[in-house]
This record gives structure tokens, sequence and C-alpha cells, in this order.
């Protein structure tokens, strides 16, 4: 179904709660968790046809816009007030900001700013059993009460369907520069990101891109790498990719500090590099990477900064266990680490491998006491590693919002819950469970 | 009782959930809203033996402390490690860092830094029936899931009761000039106010003080307020306190953008004051004011920034109709008022009147658009506005949440919850009602 406008959206889910079938909310179909496909039957409800701008008003940093708003024109219409809509999740141009609230979307930029969640301050959601209501609003999200707002950010449409957002924006930035550090290995670059988080620097954007993606992209890489093989073998470890932002004389300061950070280190070379072609380059990584051999199973996961040296060796393990070659790349100041195995689908039980490749990265998330989603949430795909993660008394906590909110589980069933761990749901599951190969990819 | 850990406090709420019997978490008693106050009966949990720092990380700019550290001992352990834990919320050498993520404290800085959950990446929290969970952590808090962490902040102990909090620091700020605006006339500090917000400098603190209030505590104003009679006639509106941060060059070129944006507005007169006296002139104003006629009722709402002047016009009309001195100040750049109604409260009804002047100011909040609680919360106190804020359909999701956390309904129970709307509950809560006169105060 495609509702008209917000009291559509209300009605169908009256219906659908009036008939027992379920709903399933769905924005620019740019999710890779599954999150927006009907795996259990039911009404999709696209929510393409929301695509009013409310109200905007510059001197209060305010924009309210339609849940089906693409988010690229939510940070268009910020620009052109003077302002900037923070939040950057790859696929911009496809993805509506009513789903970026609903798995709160994030980006490289989220490091400095804050995922969407951070600038929601208001929600008009449709709830169960089919009524509008209106959430925070008026330029803050505190109001009074429980924090309901937050409460539907990145809960998948498992709570409510969003209709409408009231976003924060930010004045725009005065410029920007970005900075390349090529690393030795796996530990210098470890010692670089923690001299970096512990600088006064504060970067707006802090990616590594691991030595083996680097390689597989490093035809198109808008700066210079150290020349020479001798240097190539020199710095084989991740790159990291920064930027900073502000005006001339505070990225400057933060520059210095960043390399008088970086000066003790061993084994670094820092480069700078145009941000604008710097970016692009590392928008297109999931792609070349892909390439390779066609295709790749990648997991996004999340893990304490200060252990990703131990994660990245870990993945390369898992890759080596089993027979496939392993990259990953990220976004560093926020651990977040896209594990990617790649896997020709066509050749034997590649893809197969591939895919027990990505559990066993979330079950070494766990391990290292991170977090089985990065941004890219549970969604259908993970769910089943959630109850692991959250532990006995925050799995029933979660159960029980749950319940409250969509008495019936009509809600995008099955999404973002944790699933019941026996060998039947273990096995079901293999068998609807949505490859994330190629396409897509993670940002 | 006095549990003198995590699990006694999670075997305490077993026993209640046991035996039927009301628990009330309980900080430093701190709070204006009665949200400590075991005012239905049932055991008292405080959380003061819970004081063990638990982790600190400076490089990684974390924290982890038992909820019963005091505020001032946080920021403390934070500047000892060359950081900053930044929000300030009064009282901090007596509140406790779980009552203050149990309400969402906020204070001055939160204008640009925001409030003390924006800063939480992790709880320990007893939950009924009287488990421990933990809720993110390992240095942020969107894991997977719902953001149960964020429901709890600001749940003032109805859905858990918090045991231990992971806390984000910053960088420590490099230094701080404070400004004084005095203004005309409400119209004045309105433009200046919006013309402020619309510059490009993003003040660390944005206050007000109105006119009144200011007389109050003239004399002890540490800066030089614009002499004579005719200067003191002229300079009549709210006077605007503001403080920009961060290494010199910064606060220069953000003075600059400030004195441009004000460039324009009429009937200005910009004053430099040193910080730390303006602040501590600034925390004072509630006691002086209350000493005016020996107590005062405020309410502590929140209202569109666009619309502070003619909030303040409401106040002063409010008690006009009840013949009673009303002033206000608060945090101006998110919309904070202190609607303040001076009352002897040893004479005739005043103090009866100045309950009444309060409620007419929560009226108003609601009428502009706004929120019957700025920054205090909900507690006892304003249970009875809170449905008429939120709307039928958020009340009842709101109940609905508590229920799910809380089925028998024996975590501060009355606290935080839309009440009953009808004859003899207003009766009977303005029998227990905990009127706010003198003492402590808002920020």
């Amino acid at each position: 179904l495609r509702p008209a406008d917000a009291r559509a959206v209300a009605r169908t889910l009256g219906w659908c709660y009036g008939h027992d079938v379920p709903i399933v909310p769905r924005g620019g179909g740019t999710g890779l968790a599954g999150g927006a496909a009907p795996l259990l039957g039911g009404v999709v409800v696209s929510l393409e046809r929301l695509r009013r701008v409310l109200a905007i008003e510059p001197g209060l940093w305010r924009l309210s816009v339609e849940a089906g708003v693409r988010t690229a024109d939510v940070a268009r219409l910020a620009r052109e007030s003077g302002l900037m809509f923070a939040p950057d999740p790859g696929a911009a141009e496809q993805s509506q900001i009513g789903g970026n609230v609903a798995t709160n979307a994030g980006g490289p930029h989220a490091f400095k700013y804050g995922r969407t969640g951070a600038f929601v301050s208001g929600l008009e959601v449709a709830l169960a059993p089919g009524e509008l209501a209106q959430l925070g609003g008026a330029g803050w999200r505190e109001a009074a009460g429980y924090d309901l707002t937050g409460l539907l950010v990145g809960s998948e449409g498992t709570l409510g369907i969003v209709t409408a957002v009231e976003l924060r924006l930010l004045p725009a930035r005065a410029g920007a520069l970005a900075l390349v550090v090529f690393t030795d290995d796996l530990q210098s670059a470890q010692s670089a990101l923690l001299a970096i988080l512990s600088s006064d620097a504060r970067p707006a954007v802090l990616e590594f891109v691991d030595a083996r993606a680097f390689q597989a992209a490093a035809a198109t890489f808008p700066g210079e790498p150290p020349r020479g093989a001798a240097s190539a073998a020199r710095h084989a470890g991740p790159v990291l990719l920064l930027e900073l932002d502000g005006p001339e004389v505070q990225r400057d300061r933060e520059r210095g500090e960043l390399e008088e950070a970086l000066g003790d280190a061993e084994g670094l070379s820092v480069e700078s590099v145009p941000p604008a072609p710097l970016w692009r380059w590392r928008d297109g990584m999931n792609g070349v990477v892909a390439g390779v051999r066609g295709g790749k199973v990648s997991e996004d996961i999340r893990v304490p900064r200060e252990r990703l040296a131990e994660a990245l060796e870990a993945v390369y393990a898992i890759g080596a266990e089993l027979s496939l070659q392993a990259c990953a790349w990220g976004h560093a100041g926020d651990g977040i680490v896209h594990a990617t195995f790649l896997v020709d689908p066509a050749t034997g039980d590649e893809l197969e491998r591939g895919l027990r490749a990505g559990e066993r990265a979330l079950e070494l998330a766990l391990a290292l006491g991170g977090s089985i989603t990065g941004e890219h949430g549970v969604g259908w795909v993970k769910r089943r590693f959630l109850a692991a993660q959250l532990g006995p008394a925050a799995t029933a906590a979660h159960e029980r919002v749950k319940r409250a909110l969509d008495p019936r589980g009509l809600l995008n069933p099955g999404k973002n819950q944790p699933a019941v761990e026996d060998g039947g749901e273990r096995a079901g599951s293999a068998g609807t469970r949505v490859p994330p190969v190629a396409g897509g990819g993670p940002g």
C-alpha cells in the first residue's frame, strides 16, 4: 500500500490490527538487514508518498518533514538555508528520513556529530491499534514523561510507523580538510587511533580501510600513497582517513594537535588529500571489493575502539580458516567494522562458507564485548544473535516493551526481536535468510 | 534501606515485588518535583552507598561509576584526567549521578553540550521483578535492539533503578568568556535571542534573567550594569547572559559573530564580565529572589524559544491577576523559564495564590505549545498535567511502557505518570502536593 498521508498510515495500521494482518513499513529500501522485507507476509506500507515539507525555520535550526522525504532532499533543504543536516548515511539519494529514524542511521560524520536520532527533536508516529501520536517537538525532545521519541528511533518499525520527523539542524560547516594516515601494521594503526582519540582534536570523520581493501581500490585512490615496493611493504597496515572541519584557524590548530599526537608513533606517514574525491573513493569501496571475486559477505559489527586491531586479526583468522579472502573497513572512531569475506557465489560452497564466516564475525563481536550491529540494525538477518548480546534481563525488557506497544505482534514481525534459540529456528532462518551478497553494501 | 551494592538493590526490588510493597529510589534528594519522596508509602532505597568508581579511561573519554557517586565527584574525576563532564545541574555537591540520569538533569551548559542523557553510553539497572540488566556500554549506547538506555534516562525511577552509569567525557574546555546583553524590553530581548540563535556562534551558555529578578540581585551583580536612572529605565528588559568557550581564536571569532548579529538590533548594551563570578551570581538568584518576600512558588516550564517574550508577558499577567509579584529567569537558549511568584507564606492566602499561579504557568506552557517541565521533571507535583501535554495516544503509549516494565506498579508509584483527571484526584493531590516554596529552588 502507498498511503497518501499520515492519517491513511494510521488507518492502515488500524485495519491490519482489526484483521490480524502483519504490517511492514518501508522507506527507500536501502537497509541491509532485511528490515523492510515482508518475510512473514502481510501488508507492506511504503511511505514514499509522504513527501511534504511541513516547516522550515532556518533561524531556529528546525526542519519538519514527512517520513518519505529522501535523505538527500533533507540535506539539500538544510544547505539551501545555510544550515547542515549532519547525518550522512550511504544511499542518501534513495533512502528516506523515516527509514533513517527507524534504523538510527549513521554515516562517516556520525563520529563527531552523532547519528540520526541525535537530530530528532520530535516525531509523528502511527501507533497500534491505529492512532497518530505526536512525540516531542517544538525544538526539543526532552519534554515530559518517557523519551518515547528515542524509543521509536532505531526500533525498525516494530513499535510504530514514523510518519513525520522534526529535525534539529546545525550551522553549515565553514570548511573541511582531509588527512590520510598510512600505518605499518595492525598495532601501529591501533596506536595511531588511540593517539588521535586522546588528542584534543575532534575529527569530523575517522575511518579506516585495511591494507587488503586499500589494495583492491589503490588504482583510484585520489592521494599519493607512499611509493615503491619497499614503501608498500612498509605501510602494510590499515589506512586511517580523517576529516577536520570548521573555520580555517580551528582546522589548522586541530591538525597541529593531531600531528603532535601522532609524532611519537613509529611507522606512520601522514598525507593531505582533497576531501571530496577521498570520500567518493571511500564510498566506492563496497563495489570495488565486491568486484574482486564477484561477490562478498559483509557483516557490520561494532567493537570497543581499543580492540580494533584484535578484531581485524580475528576477522583474518576466520577468513583463513574458511579459505576465504577477508578484508575490512569502517568507522574506526566508533569501532564500526564492516568485516568482509570475498566469495564467488557461483563457485562451490563459497557463498555458504561466506555466510558461515559472517556468523563467526557476529560471534567475534560478542566475544570482544562489542555489538552484532554497528549501524545497519538487527532487522531479520541478525535477530538470532540479539538475545546473546542483550543478556536475559535486557532481552526480557526488550520483549516486554515490544508487547506493550504491539500487543498482537503485527508491526514488522520478527524484525529486531530476539529469536527463540532452538534447532528449528536456526534451520528455519537459514532458509529465509537474505544473504548480504554484493549490491547495496555497507557504508 | 541503604543497600551496599547493585545486587542488594536488585534483591530489594525483588523483595518488594514479592510482597507488593512500593519502592522509591532516592539519590541526593535535590529534585524539585517530589520524585524521591515516598508519598504513597513503601521502601525508600537510597543509593548513597553505591559510591565506587568502576573504571576511568581518559584516552577513551570513558568513566564508569556507581549510581551514588556525587555529581561534583564525577566532574572532579573528569577534570583530574584532563577531561570534562559537561552536564552541570545545580546542587552538584549533593546530587548523585544516578539521580541525574533518572531525571535527565541539565544545567546551563546543556544548551551547547546536551543534558545528562546525551553523555550516558551505558547503564546497569535493577529491573522488575528483581534482576540486574546491563544496557549499552563499551563506549556507545546505540547497541542492538531498542534504546532501553535512553528509555531509562529521565524515567524518574518508575521503570527501574539505575545502579551504575557509563559516561562519555569530553576534552576539557580551553577557556571561556562571558558576555551580558542588557535589553530595553521584552521584544528587544526576544529579537536579541533569535539573532544569537541564528548566528554562527555556538554559545556554551545562553541564559536570561528578567528585569525584576535582576533588580532583586543587582547589588551583587559582578559586572557593570548600564548606570544611572535614565539607563536603568532604558534597559528594563530581560538580561541575557552568554558564555563562549573553546580556544581563544574561536572565542574571539564567535564574539565577533555575535556582535555582528546583535549589531543591527536596537536598545542593546553588551558588556564583558568574568565568567566565574557571573555564574556564582546567577546560581544565587534563587535564594535572593526567595528572600524578597520570604518565599516563592517557582514552576519550571519550557516554551518554544521564539515565544519567550510572549511567555514572560503572560507570567506577569498571571501575577497581576492574582496580586503577586512575578519574575522569571532560566535557560533562554533552551526556552526554559523558571516562572516565579513571590509569596509571604505566613500572610493570608499568598501561598495558596502562589500555587494557583504556578498551575496557571503550567497551563500557559501547554497553551504556547511548550512543556510542563523544562528540566526538573514531572515527579509527583506535575503529574496531573502530563496527559494534557502528551495527548491521548502518547499517554496510552506512556502507560503501556510503564506497565510493561513495572507490571505491578510498585516502582516509584504515582511519579512521572499521567494521573486520572477527575475531581477526587484533583482534591487528593492538592492535599499531598509538595509546595515548591523557597529552599532548593530551580537552577
